[in-house]
């Protein structure tokens, strides 16, 4: 399991020729450590004097953060075995008309699994970034640098995950399911933008 | 050492209320990851047909691009080093004026030291955006979404150590040192954005 190698041996597996991991596995550890992130500033706020109004706040915070965590962790995971899943496929036997109707049918599955991983990150990416708005106005201004890098964190992982799902969509033949998902996309992305700047300025003037 | 630990224990080791390791190594990861994909692309750009006349620069990329990621792999661990001789001068004894003395000095020395960590880290990410652009150009079309996500995971690190920078020199007395540091990262800033930016849609209009 990637997530059981070391820090080195990822960046090593990532770098190689070796189709995965890639820019999806990539995008779901960014997510991760975004999520990381909000978590460590609650962990250095709760308890903390002066801190004490926001304590209710940062424990649903800091819960809602390690569950995304560990989600987002284990999307590094789902991402190469849903892009393995897609090379199996075009791997299949085209000899016959009826191997070749199969093929396309394995392909078309794949690819639409393929593009519901990225999607679920970018979802996952796009609560991130929320939460990392309630750290850095109500946590410890001593590591409110820290809510800084989860936003960007979560929000490199969202739009990295976004190029996922364009370029496995861009395949898809069932066009209904690809608008349905760029649509959402397109909403979430909008969204965000606005959001991440607002949160990196809101840490930038604490510091 | 960080870099040994899995990616789930360092993923953990970030969450916890541990002042290390922080953002400064989750910066240096996304840099590095940015590299790793910039090697990535060139990888699976080589000997493969049709690329032959990027052969040339896709070797000398993916030759600066593996000695930044270990670069990159090593200011992980250097900013945790940074930030904790930042600690152990705070915790100097300030009984005497003497003592008091060379703690602020200790505690001046160690800022310093822990402004360059991460502005040298926004230096090499900054040279990873570069290279992404190469790729982005030049690369296999088939992976080009990880040139993409190279693009967007050293420039959200060169943001988050540029976080790293702004924290640690607002605490600095030497102002000269402080103003040369700050306008050396608003000129790094300034040119990346848009280069991010362009590299962005040039992986997007290609998938």
């Amino acid at each position: 399991m990637i997530k059981d190698q070391s820090v080195h041996e990822f960046l090593g597996a990532l770098a190689s020729k070796a189709a995965t991991p890639g820019g999806g596995s990539a995008a779901a550890i960014m997510g991760a450590m975004g999520a990381a992130l909000v978590s460590m500033v609650c962990n250095l706020t709760l308890g903390k004097k002066g801190y004490e109004a926001a304590e209710g706040d940062m424990q649903a915070v800091l819960a809602r953060a390690e569950t995304m965590r560990e989600r987002l962790a284990d999307m590094v995971r789902a991402d190469v075995e849903a892009f393995d899943q897609v090379m199996a496929a075009y791997g299949l036997p085209k000899d016959s008309e009826a191997q070749k109707a199969a093929r396309g049918d394995a392909i078309q599955l794949a690819l639409k699994a393929a593009t519901e991983v990225p999607l679920d990150c970018v979802r996952l990416c796009a609560e991130a970034v929320v939460l990392s708005k309630s750290v850095a106005e109500k946590g410890n201004k001593n590591v409110i640098s820290d809510a800084g890098v989860a936003v960007l964190a979560a929000y490199a992982g969202l739009r990295s995950a976004a190029l996922n799902v364009y370029i496995n969509a861009a395949a898809i033949k069932d066009r209904t399911f690809v608008e349905e998902r760029l649509s959402e996309l397109d909403r979430i992305l909008y969204g965000m933008e606005a959001l991440t700047e607002e949160v990196y300025q809101l840490v930038k003037n604490k510091l």
